[in-house]
C-alpha cells in the first residue's frame, strides 16, 4: 500500500502520526504549494490532502482514495476524482472550534480586547464605575446557521450558559433532533431569516459548497439586529465579502469574529491580505488566522480517522466517513 | 423609612432602579471619595452601599440595616457596624464572572490576543501551517480554589466544555454536593495543594478576609506546572501581588488572567497603576480592570435583593443574604 502524504500536519514522520496496522509505504511530498508534484501520484493508493486538482487527478494512475485530514473539501475539485476513487474526510474539530466561538462571542459582549489594552496602557476607562455596566450571555440568544458537527457543539455550550438557541439548515428531518436538545429549529429560507433577525450571536458553521457560497449577503445581514455580532470559523466565502466589511465599517452590526477568510497564503512565504477590503481597519471585529480549529486534539482524533481509513482499503473493508454528492460553486 | 444611597450604581434615580414597594425616602449622596460625609447618615435607617468606616459608624445614629449591592464586603469595616445594624451583601454576578473566566481561558489557550495582533497587522505567523497546533479545553483540568456561587457556575461551564473539574475549599460537608456535580472536592490545605498541583487552569473564587489574604503565595504557586494557567475574578489581595509577578515574569506557569488588583482609584479623577510591579509589560497576561461580574443582568438582579430587604425591613421581616462572621485581615 503506497500512501502519499501531502499535508503539513505530519511532518516528516508520518509512521508515527497516522497510527496505521497495515504496512504502508510512505511518500510525503513537501508541502509548497498547496499540490503534489503529478509524479509524485504515480503508484499511489491513497493520498492524504486537502488539495485535489485536474492535473493531479489526471496524474493518479492508481489511486483509491483520497482521504482529506480535514472537514473542509472546498478545495477537492470533485470532477477530478478518478472513477471509483473515495474521498473521505475527517472532522472532530468541534470541540476547539466551540471554544473560539465562545470566547469571542464573550469577548465581542465584555469588550475584553478594548478593556485589555486599555488598561495595560494605564487607563481606568473601562472600570465600571467609569464606563458603567457591560452585558452578558447570559438570557439572549445563540443563532446556528448550520446544525452538524460544530453547530451542535456551540448549541451545548451556549445552553450551559444559560442563553436560548435557535437553529437553521437544510434537512426539516432534523428538527426532532433539535427540539429534543432545546434548540428551536426552523429549515430552508425561512429558518435562515429568523435566525438573522431574532440572534444576538450568529454563528456560520455550513460548509461551504454550492449551496452556501454567498448564503450570507447584503440582504440577510440588513436582518440583523444593530447590537448583534456575526461569527464565522467555518469557511469565509460563506459570507459576501463586501456585504460584511460594509455591515462593520457602517456599524449597521455590532460586531464580527472571523477566523477563515477571503485570501490565504499561496506558497510558503506568501502573505496576503486575507480579504480585499480593510477588515483590518476596523475596531468591532476579532480577526484570526484560520486557527480556531487546529489543536493538537483535532490532529490526533483526525489522524486516527485517516489511518483507519488506510486500515479498512487494506482490508478490503467499507471506508468511514466517505464524502457523496461533493459540488461546487 | 430613609435610605441613603451611596453607589454610582443607581445613579439618581434610585426609585426607578431599586423596585420597592414601600414608601422611601431617597437620600443620594455623590460617590466621589467612596463614603458618604458623615452628616448624610443622621437619621438613615438604610444605607445602600460598599465602604462603611469607623468615621461613619460613629456618625450613624438610626442605621438599622447596611445592604451592600455587590458580593464583597472587604471595603465593610466589622468593627464599625452598629450594634443591632444587619449587613445584607447581593451576589447574582456568577453568570458574567464565569463568562469572563472561560472566554480569558480559550483566549490564553488559543493564544487569542496575539494572535488577533498579529494578523491584524498583516503576518501569517499565527497560521496553524506555519505556528503549528494550539491547545483546547476539552479533556484538560479546570481546579476551583473556593467553591462558591462563581466556583459552582465555572465548573458547570467547564464540565460542558469536557473538561475535569477538580475543588478546594474550607468546608469537608461541600463534598457530597460537589461530588454530585460531577466536581473531585478536597477541603483544606491538603485539597489546595492538590489543585494547585494538578489543575491546567487554577481560578480563585473565595471572598477576601482574614482566612484568604495572601492564601496564594510563592509556595503555593510553586506547586503549578509550568504549562498551568491561574485566573483571579475575585480580589487582588487573595494572591500575593510578588508572587504572582515573579511566576508570571520567571515563567514559572504559562499565564494569568486578573481581573482584580492590589489598588484602585481613590477619587474621582485617581488613576493609579493598579500593582507595584510592572504586571503591565508582561506578555502572559491578561489584564482587565475589575468588570467582569459588571453586567447590567448583575445590576438588576442585585438591586432587587436591596429592594427586598429594604421592603422587608419596613414590614418587620427578616432580611435576606445576611452576612455573619464578618471578619478582616
Amino acid at each position: 500500500m503506497r500512501v502519499l502524504i501531502n499535508t503539513p500536519a505530519a511532518g516528516n514522520s508520518p509512521g508515527e502520526w497516522f497510527p496505521v496496522t497495515t504496512n504502508v509505504e510512505w511518500v510525503v511530498e513537501n508541502y509548497t504549494d498547496n499540490k503534489p508534484a503529478a509524479e509524485s501520484l504515480r503508484g499511489v493508493d491513497v493520498l492524504v490532502g486537502t488539495d485535489f486538482t485536474q492535473e493531479m487527478g489526471a496524474a493518479s494512475d492508481s489511486l483509491r482514495a483520497i482521504c482529506v485530514p480535514a472537514a473542509g473539501m472546498d478545495r477537492i475539485d470533485p470532477a477530478a476524482v478518478p472513477d471509483g476513487c473515495a474521498v473521505t474526510n475527517a472532522y472532530a474539530h468541534e470541540a476547539p472550534i466551540a471554544e473560539w466561538v465562545m470566547a469571542c462571542a464573550v469577548a465581542m459582549d465584555h469588550e475584553l480586547f478594548k478593556s485589555e489594552r486599555s488598561f495595560r496602557y494605564g487607563s481606568w476607562e473601562m472600570w465600571p464605575s467609569r464606563h458603567g455596566s457591560y452585558r452578558e450571555l447570559m438570557g439572549r440568544t445563540f443563532g446556528i446557521v448550520g446544525l452538524g458537527a460544530i453547530g451542535k457543539r456551540v448549541a451545548k455550550l451556549a445552553t450551559a450558559y444559560d442563553m436560548k438557541v435557535t437553529a437553521a439548515g437544510r434537512r426539516p428531518e432534523q428538527r426532532p433532533e433539535a427540539e429534543a436538545a432545546g434548540i428551536e429549529y426552523e429549515p430552508g429560507r425561512a429558518g435562515l431569516e429568523r435566525v438573522m433577525a431574532e440572534s444576538d450571536f450568529v454563528l456560520v458553521s455550513t460548509p461551504l459548497n454550492a449551496l452556501t457560497a454567498g448564503l450570507i449577503g447584503d440582504a440577510e445581514l440588513r436582518l440583523m439586529k444593530p447590537a448583534s455580532y456575526i461569527l464565522n470559523p467555518a469557511r469565509g466565502h460563506i459570507i459576501d465579502e463586501t456585504a460584511l466589511y460594509e455591515a462593520l465599517a457602517e456599524r449597521r452590526i455590532a460586531g464580527a469574529a472571523i477566523d477563515t477568510w477571503y485570501d490565504y497564503p499561496k506558497s510558503r512565504d506568501d502573505a496576503p491580505r486575507p480579504a480585499s477590503h480593510p477588515f483590518w481597519e476596523l475596531d468591532n471585529l476579532i480577526m484570526t488566522p484560520h486557527h480556531s480549529g487546529a489543536t493538537e486534539g483535532t490532529r490526533t482524533r483526525r489522524a486516527k480517522v485517516v489511518a483507519e481509513n488506510i486500515d479498512r482499503l487494506s482490508r478490503g473493508e467499507p471506508l468511514v466517513n466517505v464524502v457523496t454528492g461533493l459540488s461546487r460553486a
